[in-house]
């Protein structure tokens, strides 16, 4: 065995990989970079299930193919694929193609590491730290804790993981069954990743108490407050209130600083669920929609959504400083996180998070940060509200169209960047 | 606004986001492709946390930087980094680079989708589900269910909540102060993902319990029914084995005929975490080492660890067939997953999962199986069991070393391919 010959050599063949992966790039240059943001295009070539199956022959068999065949697939593949980047693609939440953010994503694919520790990770480790503490001070913090987790559902799963531990330390070794029932607090108009996350937890969708909303879909704090009465009655304790900062439906952002006086009294967990409205803290103008998010504990803010980073790009951030994270969630496993190393071992963060292997998810957002700035992620929020209310003003002017609900923030002047 | 711009604009400049995207991919291919697949090279240029922070310029400020100074952030994010694609990386269950799989992760990125619906990924919600069939089909399944994760650790959890849903139903409303005390069993050498998710679900670290392994690293059924008998004499029910396929630290192959034995007469469900030692079920001369997986309930197997799939790519494989999946995890969220769609929503997969976006983790797998062929993964596999025993016989020829321990499967020539 010749000692340059990698474990699974590039196919035996260097030029021959590089090559196919110069294809591949140019292919995605034309089919996605050109032909998918253009509305000249269509944003879906449908088909009907059983005959996309006919046409993309997905078996996968004993031989393998030639290149040839291997870039026609991935042609194919792109052809009949939802193009997310495109100007008319309207689904959940997110859209468009930011390149650098682009270009970090290709770059951490190509790096293909793990984030758990300094030495696998170095540069990673580092860069996430730094993000999260650019997104912390937007929240208004200049101290805390968080890390990168896979989609808002499994972030707003940690928030309530971590408020539990807090306030019942013993749940993470004798679990829930040696705790009194426990209850947390939503709106009506929450993601439903809330509900899903308390059954996985093993609290059940019942300890979800569910406030009402006003007619803009924002949580009324009064019934909170008689929400957390009633729990009490029933012989559960209150512990956590997910306020939404943007909600999934109708765009409406919780009362932050009411719900906030609720908790503070109380004592109970502020969780603000900003997976989509978080990147508002970008925009000076619509900011205030967040004001009070200072005084959460936790905050789940997911910049694949606004931002446009690309999934996944998840952060969940607390203020907390006394080692929440790693003490709720580590196991010290002594294979991976050993304590004899020659750095500070507080570098090894994959004792912080419930996975093992875990993504790179910060450079995508990092390069795009730095290339566009502050300034001009600013601009692309503030670009997003002026959208929505051009929307409206345009419909107004039609036939057949009412306003049922008048959009989140201010009208802008579309077009800015 | 022009229909044609998209909300996002590629900088309104998309010919200088080509030009970007172009400079960057040459930059991978010299710099990771080339370099970082020589030996000739380093593994990682290594540098200190404090002097790495500072060579690095994290910092986020408001001012954006110009393409150059963004093209040189890219060189030295990787320059800094680990190249787990280096012939002389050897750390944590993954290394190499495989040419297709980065194919497939690099399509991927450009067309960042997520995996909810058949309408808003219709390619990818067919070629997860070809590539879970696959999967089964190697553990022995002509049917079942199964969806990707993102890791092992997540995996694995899934297993635990599904088993416990399925003797409890009760507990996704109720939660576990509805249940008796519950207790799982895996062995000493079991991945410490097994405790974490023990404590995540809400059913303490406390109900894991230990069970004893041989001087191999094996799971002892007979102290597993031991530790079973225990369990409930201290009345816990006992409700699943996690049997490890391939431990983290030995290598070690459970006798999972032995144990699905024990799981069969008591009525528990049996999980297997294969996610290092799935793979070997491709290897006609290694896959015995598994015998009995076919009788497991649940297989937690992840691609991107000795197939080189990259990260993330982590398989949870059910046997059954009654939608067990979505009725333990499915919220029937009415803006996603509406049941009045044009096609089959039993295709909308979202709501089988306790995430909401999720990233497409089966293309980069799809890809290289296509292009390697079962075949040529199989002799993958090989080469790796050829190439630890290949280790064993050189060390012994040499003083100052003594095996401890013969390595799993047999021996064989390695540089098959």
């Amino acid at each position: 065995m010749a000692d340059s010959k990698p474990l699974f050599s590039l196919d035996g063949d260097p030029l021959a990989a590089e090559a196919l992966l110069r294809d591949v790039f140019g292919i995605v240059v034309d089919e996605v970079i050109r032909k998918g943001t253009s509305a000249s295009e269509k944003v879906c070539e449908w088909k009907e299930p059983e005959e996309l199956k006919q046409l993309l022959d997905l078996e996968l068999r004993s031989q393998g193919e030639a290149s040839e065949q291997i870039l026609a697939r991935c042609r194919e593949v792109i052809h009949y694929s939802v193009k997310t980047c495109h100007p008319h693609f309207f689904n959940q939440l997110f859209s468009g193609l930011d390149p650098h953010a682009l270009a970090g994503r290709i770059v951490t694919e190509s790096l293909n590491t793990s984030q758990y520790t300094y030495e696998i990770a170095p540069v990673f480790v580092l860069m996430e730290e730094e993000v999260l503490k650019k997104l912390r001070a937007l929240v208004g913090w200049s101290s805390g804790d968080g890390v990168f987790c896979p989609g808002g559902s499994i972030s707003n799963m940690y928030a309530v993981n971590l408020a539990r531990y807090q306030r019942y330390p013993d749940c993470k070794q004798r679990g829930l069954r040696a705790l009194p029932p426990l209850a947390l607090f939503t709106s009506k108009e929450c993601h439903y990743s809330i509900k899903k996350g308390a059954a996985f937890l093993g609290l059940g969708t019942n300890s979800v108490r569910v406030v009402k909303t006003d007619e803009r879909g924002k949580m009324v704090p009064e019934d909170l407050e008689r929400q957390i009465s009633l729990a009490e009655a029933e012989g559960a304790v209150p512990f956590l209130v997910s306020a939404t900062s943007g909600t999934t439906v109708l765009g409406a952002f919780d009362p932050l600083n009411a719900i906030a006086d609720v908790c503070q009294r109380l004592g109970l967990w502020l969780h603000v669920d900003a997976a989509w409205g978080g990147s508002v803290l970008l925009s000076q103008t619509h900011r205030h929609l967040l004001d009070g998010i200072q005084r959460a504990d936790s905050v789940a803010w997911n910049p694949h959504k606004l931002l446009t980073a690309g999934l996944q790009c998840s952060a969940l951030l607390l203020r907390d400083t006394s080692n929440l994270l790693r003490r709720c969630h580590g196991s010290q496993a002594s294979y991976l996180f050993q304590q004899d190393k020659f750095y500070d071992v507080a570098l090894d963060t994959g004792d912080k998070v419930v996975q093992c292997g875990r993504r790179v998810d910060c450079l995508k957002l990092w390069l795009m940060w730095k290339a566009q700035g502050g300034q001009g992620l600013e601009r692309r929020v503030d670009q997003a509200f002026a959208l929505a209310w051009y929307l409206v003003e345009e419909l107004k002017k039609r036939e057949g169209f009412e306003l049922v609900m008048e959009p989140a923030g201010e009208a802008g002047e579309p077009g800015l960047q």
